[in-house]
């Protein structure tokens, strides 16, 4: 196709574009003292679910929480994180499979920083199309369900790089998919060594009490860190 | 972002040329009595524990299928699905979150198509980009299965509206991610009203005749009624 190059350069020039957003965004976060954590899997790994428990039970410690969610369709996700009472912000995004910078500025555009401890990113269920694009968060987890099978991490090893922490989800049904958690971690390994792996299950409340602990043992300054320390469930 | 304009126009023509290659396809697979199948889901839906089902199933009863898979990286389905004794290619996409008519033409050269009754055609793991990709099939099947919630078709319609076959896997794990069948069924013909749905467990066997059936009875002409047909399991 003649058009490649042209498709080329406009990519460059709209990463280039995301990338300029995302420093401005961290930055506003970082001197907000606003902890960023965006959540990056394949439609049904159950970011939602996640989220909404990690919303509820921060606000249940006292912490001050927040969330932009990305879908095509429907604010039916904004509707559930509402119920934590957390602010809660939708994106919707048409048929455009990831959130950009831009778009969560936007998002957040009415809130005062300065009042929230935490802002999450939920973003377009999909494990390509994110990959590429910072939204300024300062953590990236990228959750895997026992449901999708071990081998995501090689089949879509790009996701799986760009991230600073795996969760993985619905450890409630691990036997009944015959989930082998040693060949998914070691894969998740493979792909991204060193990374921080947790397991939980956000519907039976499983391994979200250390989650949460270490989010909130990483709310001020310092958090940078995250991703460097060792945080295994082995 | 000045850009934009350029981007749909630079997109408007690789979908114009998409759709010139896949209708030349499907012109030669027509011309040649094969029913071309493609499948689309998000990742870990079950595409390719299905699809090995299908072909081994198809073989026995002597059909001649073969099989197009599509990944960003790994040969792992085409080593899984080359156990059914099909032919089977592997597409290696990169960082491309979808097949394209171009990818489908060089990835059959080599067939000869008068020895073949069915092409599937497994698409890269994901919910949004495939939608807007003709690849010269007659079927378009997307899988959703019980542990992504029902709620998926409402969150990703475009997917399931140009899909003209639902299939519900994983359905041995219903009971434990307490899936309602009522609802996803409901949420699908909402977003796609009158498509035959379909139940299986590519694990346990369960559906699979009727899924072999269907297809059986369809193999040469009158293939365009199928996505007319009423095939509910209610």
């Amino acid at each position: 196709m003649t058009s490649v190059p042209r498709i080329v350069e406009v990519r460059k020039n709209i990463l280039k574009h995301n990338d300029e957003v995302a420093r401005a965004l961290r930055k506003r976060f970082e001197d907000a003292g606003v902890l960023v954590v965006s959540l990056v899997s394949s439609p049904g790994a159950g970011k939602t679910a996640f989220l909404e428990k990690t919303l509820t039970l921060l606000r249940q410690a006292n912490y001050r929480p927040a969330a932009v969610v990305g879908d095509l369709a429907t604010d039916n996700d904004a509707a559930r994180l509402a119920r934590s009472e957390a602010p809660v912000k939708q994106i919707t995004t048409g048929t455009l499979c990831h959130l950009e910078a831009a778009m969560v500025q936007s998002a957040i555009e009415a809130w005062d920083l300065g009042s929230l401890d935490f802002v999450f990113i939920e973003n377009v269920g999909n494990l390509v199309c994110p990959s590429a694009y910072d939204l300024g968060e300062s953590l990236r987890v990228v959750l895997l369900s026992v449901a999708e099978g071990e081998d995501k991490p090689l089949k879509y090893p790009t996701i799986f790089n760009s991230a600073d922490m795996a969760v993985i989800t619905k450890i409630d049904l691990a036997e009944a998919a015959e989930f082998d958690r040693a060949v998914a971690i070691g894969n998740i390994q493979s792909v991204r060594p060193g990374i921080p792996v947790i397991e939980v299950s956000a519907k039976r409340g499983h391994g979200m009490d250390d989650w949460i602990k270490l989010l909130t043992s990483r709310t001020r300054p310092g958090v940078g860190e995250l991703s460097r320390s060792v945080f295994f469930t082995t």
